[in-house]
């Protein structure tokens, strides 16, 4: 860590930390992509992870941390879902409760897929409610641990190591990487990868068009939410701005963002079907789906397929 | 060779013939399967090998040994829908022409797949025409090279680079496979997986009911047909009985055949894309339907996912 900031030494250590529980994810070249592209592309399949995403990764590094007294008192988290499932099932792995505030609007696959490891559910209304009071006032009421969706040093340590199996299995190919695009909500994920990177490539952020905070900061060189506005098809990408930490991160590190639109998602979803035999959410195809509008004509990019609970 | 079968060796060479061209596709831990089975599940993903299916591996092999002479003649195939796709891909590659003798109820993914690649198709009639009979003289007219779908030893060296594979990535897991589960029709996948993994683990074919030649001969000791019948969702895993240099790979090298009904089929298929997150065919997901209906209590199981063209 520096001035709080989580570094690529801190990747390596959640590297070792989640060895045991998640799953080394494949990077697998895709012939048909690449001959869409001219150049060769390879897919990160996130979607493989345990409990469908790269989100626990991070969850699990973070509840790894937690001394003996921490997890008898338990884990809150609130997210739109994948982050939810993460924590659930990296609690249950270390024998910790955990508490999770969902919006009502939830997808079902999402709200199973965390009650199935167990976890405790209160729900909020993402228009009127604000989960992050809900969430501070469970953990004070409780003396439960916070572990936030993104803006957390060793949750953005956990996704780091996406970047770092990337590098890694990039340099067993023999390929150097020009690009890696990256799904981005609040930037955990893609902040992360650009650690774990370590320099390795440049990461690009791809975001729901009207969701598209990150690109938006990125061009004002600070904080800046997005419009929103009608909910897009990617509710896994609806965060309005970047984190804090994140954005210190990405500032620095992160090529320019880019957007996709929901007919751009709802299409690579199809794709991913059909073309690449994945099952991909819409939120998770973000990067495939500026891949398929042309938005990167690189020789070789790696893109992250980062969740499949739709 | 030895006595005219392929021997480990073989399983080497393809492997360095096909490197540039196949994808090396992962072998992944599946935590859901592991947790039901109570031990750890690798999937073997060559539905993310090119043209969807493990078939363009001994295709490959097969094409990429072919002098200049012989390319420029042409090649034809016999298949129900993934050699098909296999060889006409292989071809493309190699600048060959590809004939490629096709049942007219072949699904319609499978006929586009194949299509995509510029081959020629001629159409029979599975329950009346003799498609070898066809294909010989389709050779015969043009002086191209038939490529069998499973009883050609380089086609059986081609697929048994999964076999090796498989071996080589268990090995990096630092796991020790005791069994291998594999789809089998003619038996090409399963003979070559057995010889690739030269011993790493027993391997066991998967078939639909009443199409279990390999079963059946196994147990008999000698090549018999099965009784067929009602044909079976697994269109790919129709083949009467063994192929004769199959079996004498078979007989020394597989363990004890299983047997799937089309329930388990589907409930596999349906399974693999809520639970894995994978798009998998129905004959492609018959290990994964044996591995769920619970026939394997093993400690560490590999399946492979053999095609995704559904």
């Amino acid at each position: 860590m520096q001035n709080g900031l989580p570094t690529f030494a801190d990747v390596e250590a959640a590297a070792r930390r989640i060895a045991p529980h998640a799953v080394r994810t494949p990077l697998v070249e895709s012939p048909v992509l690449g001959a869409r592209t001219g150049g060769r592309v390879f897919l990160k399949l996130e979607t493989l992870q345990r409990t469908g995403s790269f989100k626990f990764r991070g969850a699990c590094n973070a509840v790894a941390r937690l001394s003996p007294a921490q997890l008898r008192a338990g884990v809150v988290a609130f997210s739109s879902g994948n982050h939810a499932q993460g924590v659930a099932a990296a609690a249950a792995l270390f024998g910790a409760r955990a508490l999770i505030v969902m919006p009502k609007d939830v997808p079902e696959a999402k709200l199973e897929g965390t009650r199935a490891y167990s976890a405790e559910i209160v729900f909020y209304d993402r228009r009127t409610d604000d989960r992050e009071a809900i969430a501070a006032r469970l953990c004070a009421e409780r003396g439960a641990t916070l572990i936030k969706p993104f803006d957390q040093a060793d949750v953005i340590a956990g996704q780091g190591t996406v970047g770092l199996e990337i590098a890694q299995d990039a340099a067993r190919f023999g390929v150097r990487l020009d690009t890696v695009l990256v799904p981005c909500s609040g930037g955990g994920l893609a902040s992360g990868v650009a650690l774990g990177l370590n320099g390795g490539a440049v990461v690009h952020t791809v975001e729901p068009v009207n969701f598209d905070g990150m690109k938006r900061s990125l061009e004002a060189g600070r904080r800046v939410a997005a419009p929103g506005g009608a909910l897009s098809i990617a509710d896994a990408l609806m965060a309005p701005a970047p984190g804090e930490l994140v954005f210190e991160i990405a500032r620095d590190r992160l090529g320019p963002g880019f957007t996709v639109d929901d007919d751009a998602l709802r299409r690579a979803v199809a794709f991913a079907a059909t073309g690449l035999k994945l099952v991909v959410e819409p939120g998770g195809a973000a990067a495939l789906a500026a891949l398929l509008v042309g938005a990167v004509p690189k020789q070789a990019v790696a893109i992250v397929l980062s969740g499949a609970n739709a």
